[in-house]
């Protein structure tokens, strides 16, 4: 590793939930996919973008979908940004607002990205224990006197949900900068997008992977302030968001009728996914996501992790401290669904 | 710019060629696009990919085009590396690969999205003038005893080539990184790309931008050892390549024969443009690229590229030291080029 240098060197390294190669096979339940398609009117705008016209550079300002998303959220063009998937904001959040002697604090158990990224960007950072039922305790943050925060909400992967006016309460005292990630929001509401107009040190990000579908589009938003908003924009690479995911998101954004079918689907599945590990004696944490954050008194979860692999069903297991007690899953179709009961039924032995 | 640090506050922005709104009222020869549209196996296999499996994630490691860039390079997929564009991939080159205290240099006039890097990772760098024929003395590079140097081959914005043998000798001495940029390469071979079996500190980059056709789907890849290549993987966002991107990717990488249709079509219009522009008295840098660097004497460059952008039509005008006496134009369609020629007969009066 001669020519890495030492933030490369000593940074861990971020792992995704495995991909299968021979993917069709699996029940696959690890990373929080939609169960269902993009709707005909996305997929029909995507192939019509499919044209000679990608020979051009793609708008590299993003209005249109800008525009559209900002308008959807009362908010102006000028607090949107728009990202190859909201992992490259999060990228360039600690690129360019945090300085190298900064400090960071993310809750525990959360995504490990925030962690991976203030690594890669040498920013010191400390971690916040979520309460004991996995609840946000935003005063734990308020005495870590960090310049960024980042919260994901609902949480990834326990599901729990911060009230709005529990982050309003905390950007009333905090003076850095507080990003909160709302990749799982559209499931169950509750933004918190509306605090851009309060606060200039609020970013709030969104995710069309989830919602709407369209994880293999990679398209995300941020919202903020216009000069945190134009400071993103000075930072990213000139051309981040491809012609095809700009027509995709632009589609997928105005389509509303097939996101709110999509999204009543995925919470009747989630219902009776629920209901049916209850029934077996699971543990759930409460979850405002598309997916359950669960535990089982008779089976450690990495047995169960292994065990379900083993008849190509794929969960998500994370091992380390206040992690491997419990495993995520994400809601499937109701067939993936039955599918697990049955072989959760065997493992568990009810 | 309160939340700004102090890097985000410094650097200069990186302006990308004009994108019009009524983009399609003009002829556009200013970003070195492909006059020519994809083929029609990339638009179908795009077309194709347009499906339900959107909702899932791409593969991270983009295994299946790394492999065929890979072996149609005398490489192995271990030494190949898929970007969001190259744009993508020096951003990580610069995060993953040079100290804080490091220093770069690049030659110039180049591509300036380097320096731009750069100042945005707080890494010092010097540049090297070209010579005074706009061609390589990569001695000068030598003496400037840095960690790494970027050198665009062809150059852009001159469209001058530097040997593979002068890259070697180059690299036969240097202890640092050497990055060459070959974004333009296909137009007319002589690739440095099999100086990566020979050497652990170069990197080789490529884009489908231009010799593709597809600078709307934001695909490039970088070959470097292992070592490098492990570096940039580990320091990526995960999911950077998205799934149409990584079809497309696919179907142009195989479709070998439009590929050299489409490299001969644009050889052939660049020759009548050189014939046309040197018939009006133009001076013309001798050009490997897609695009040429010109001047006349009647008329100044800046007051040229004004006068076509009233005719709506569009070539690159950079101002600045030992820039603005050129202007760089595309390579067009016939037609472009014929509407071109008249509008330049017109001001510079032949």
């Amino acid at each position: 590793m001669k020519y890495w240098n030492t933030l490369l060197k000593n940074m861990s390294e971020y792992i995704p939930g495995e991909q299968p190669v021979d993917i069709n096979e699996y029940i696959k339940l690890n990373t929080n996919e939609n169960p269902f398609p993009p709707s005909e009117a996305v997929l029909k705008a995507l192939r019509d973008a499919c044209a000679g016209s990608l020979r051009r550079y793609p708008d590299p300002l993003a209005n249109e979908v800008r525009e559209i998303f900002a308008s959807q959220n009362g908010l102006n063009k000028y607090n949107i940004f728009a990202g190859n998937g909201s992992d490259e904001i999060f990228t360039l959040i600690f690129r360019g607002f945090i300085e190298k002697n900064g400090a960071a604090a993310f809750p525990f158990p959360s995504y490990p990205l925030y962690s991976t990224l203030a690594e890669g960007s040498g920013i010191k950072y400390e971690t916040v224990d979520l309460e004991n039922n996995f609840e946000y305790n935003m005063d734990h943050f308020l005495k870590k006197k960090c310049d960024l925060v980042i919260i994901s909400n609902p949480n990834n992967p326990t599901g729990t949900y911060c009230a709005v006016n529990k982050i309003r309460a905390f950007l009333e005292k905090f003076k850095g900068l507080l990003v909160v990630d709302e990749a799982y929001i559209d499931f169950y509401g509750g933004s918190a997008i509306g605090l851009v107009n309060e606060f200039d040190n609020v970013i709030i990000t969104r995710s069309l992977s989830k919602s709407y579908s369209l994880a293999g589009l990679r398209v995300g938003f941020a919202a903020g302030d216009r000069e945190l908003i134009n400071g993103l924009m000075k930072i990213k690479d000139s051309y981040n968001v491809d012609s095809l995911a700009l027509a995709g998101a632009k589609a997928a954004l105005l389509d509303k009728k097939s996101f709110n079918y999509n999204i009543e689907m995925v919470r009747n599945n989630k219902e009776y996914l629920e209901e049916s590990m209850e029934s077996m004696g699971f543990e759930i944490v409460p979850s405002k996501a598309n997916f359950i954050y669960v535990r089982h008194g008779n089976c450690p979860s990495k047995e169960m992790y292994e065990k379900l692999k083993d008849k190509k069903i794929l969960i998500r297991y994370f091992s380390g401290r206040g992690r491997s007690e419990y495993t995520r899953i994400s809601v499937g179709t109701m067939l993936e669904i039955k599918s697990l009961c049955s072989a959760l039924q065997v493992i568990v032995g009810t």
